[in-house]
């Protein structure tokens, strides 16, 4: 999967570390498509997405993208910044696997770098024992100004 | 459909009315979730998006979100804005089914909001025989400053 992504242009990564926000498409159990905006940091293999703190609709666990990503890993991320002059427009689509990560090492690690990245993620934003999604991209394609 | 749809408030009304851009998830035919930013008109019970001159990675009906909707449907719509005040964020989530648009004066009325909605619809980027995307909201929700 990971081992098997063809290598990512200097274009799109400079999206994948800067971007501050990205939008997840999931999967419900019947197969329809939910939708939501996700903070999240690129550590030059996969993203992570943590269940922070923001006011939610469901407690974690039962969130449809949790619930969705624990039946259907399949998932899509698109980046992309609108702009009234369309010669500048651009999207990085990422398609790949979402899984809630559980070694703690790798839950540390994540933490630290969303952390690193949003100063918003303060310690009653986000929690050492919240959901950690990673994404794990199989492939990613762009268009546009990249 | 359209008919079931509970009323959408004015908070809800005045993003569908102004916001710039979305994003539309789409299956493929192996269930596989797609994602594209699309630019929209919103008539008060549907959206509209057309299949513009911006350039694309394949011919009109080859793109994936009309082979997609196509074959499959459903479709997830969301609005959001990011803000780096996050008690500023919001979205809309919108879910419903898309179509091809063939009806002509349904076109028409279509391409008449696409134009008036987005100066850069001139004739060029905009013919009038464009492919256009009807989405049917089966369930909008919403969540944050709204």
């Amino acid at each position: 999967m990971a081992k098997d992504l063809p290598p990512i242009s200097a274009g799109i990564r400079a999206k994948l570390d800067t971007e501050r926000i990205a939008r997840l498409a999931t999967l419900d159990a019947n197969g329809v498509p939910h939708l939501v905006p996700i903070c999240f940091a690129w550590d030059g293999s996969a993203f992570y997405s943590a269940v922070d703190r923001k006011p939610k609709h469901a407690a974690p666990k039962q969130l449809a993208r949790i619930k969705n990503i624990t039946a259907r890993p399949q998932v899509a991320l698109l980046l992309d910044q609108y702009d009234e002059d369309w010669s500048r427009l651009w999207y990085v689509l990422v398609r790949g696997e979402a899984e809630l990560v559980s070694a703690p090492a790798e839950r540390t690690r994540a933490l630290q770098s969303l952390r690193a990245k949003y100063q918003q993620y303060g310690p009653e934003m986000l929690t050492d024992d919240a959901l950690i999604l990673r994404i794990t991209p199989q492939r990613v394609t762009a268009w546009g100004k990249i």
